[in-house]
């Protein structure tokens, strides 16, 4: 049926654009559109519009804005002398939820990845190199994600800043908090008792 | 860090309003839409002023349409004697989906629910009752929920309706086929063995 309602397919299938969106999930969402009144949609459409012509990467670190540069690199009270690497700012907002981290980040959007042809000139990795190398960067915190891609990103920045004398630091492998080590995959639970500390 | 992206935040807020969208999903969706090229992103914008400008309830039936009169009640194929009353216009595309009934619909747009406060002036009943009033009508098969507000409206309907000389149905209940018995709930499994049949 909605399929010969025109209007409302090609809504969905404009929701079904969006990554990890279905097909069932974008039929409901159409109709939910049709729900809101007439002025939330003139809304909704103006925010996608908005979002789309204001943010744009923040030129020093590469973390997302609607400002000339991000809020962390805005931030006066930030340690510049520490950079957190992620490979996107999705990660980049997990870590700010925690607010332990008072340094600055470097956004890499990717991660090296041989098998699927994501060679370092894909990703800001120069970006990288070039920012660390100015002399005022004492450690870079490296949060690529913990896979194989990420890894092997983790390897290929060290290799290039250890020269450099700056400090490289992984984040740590182990078990989650909170979670129950029956439940634990092998290679976590692997690299947990790897990493285990006096207490 | 999301927070201070106010272009970003502005556009998750609006996904959020949907039926359905927690925060995170709302915020992945904010995301997805930045990876879009601007003119898709008109276009989503497009798509939704349009389904909102276009898409209203087919006069006859109360059904969704971008046209006059609805897909099923312009469909001159279709038997006009017999209605199926549904809740809303999603049960409407399920039993489309099964290509099996070539009557024509009635969406209510909800159910009674007196503990909801819900009465029958709060939906489309007096419609329904002055259609199946016209003379034409046989037959009306109540599909709505199988939950107890769909009960009270089924009951409520063929209240109306039966004095009328009009034959009035109700969708079978029973377990589901290709279900396994061992997960069937005790209520639907009651009504399976009550609605049994000859074999």
């Amino acid at each position: 049926m909605a399929d010969y309602i025109e209007a409302l397919q090609k809504l969905s299938e404009q929701f079904g654009r969006l990554q990890g969106v279905g097909r069932k999930s974008a039929m409901r969402m159409a109709f939910s559109v049709l729900e809101l009144d007439t002025e939330e949609v003139a809304e909704f459409a103006d925010a996608l519009i908005e979002a789309k012509r204001r943010i744009h990467e923040c030129p020093v670190c590469a973390n997302l804005t609607d400002r000339d540069v991000c809020s962390v690199c805005s931030d006066l009270s930030r340690d510049r002398s520490v950079i957190c690497v992620v490979e996107d700012v999705k990660a980049l907002m997990s870590i700010e939820k925690v607010r332990e981290f008072r340094g600055v980040y470097h956004v890499l959007h990717g991660a090296i990845s041989p098998v699927n042809g994501i060679t370092p000139d894909k990703i800001k990795f120069r970006e990288l190199i070039e920012r660390a190398g100015t002399g005022e960067v004492n450690e870079v915190i490296i949060a690529t994600n913990p896979t194989p891609d990420g890894e092997v990103t983790a390897m290929y920045i060290s290799k290039y800043l250890k020269p450099l004398g700056i400090k490289v630091t992984r984040l740590a492998y182990g078990v989650p908090v909170g979670s129950d080590l029956e439940y634990a995959d092998e290679v976590t639970l692997g690299r947990a008792i790897e990493g285990r500390r006096d207490v």
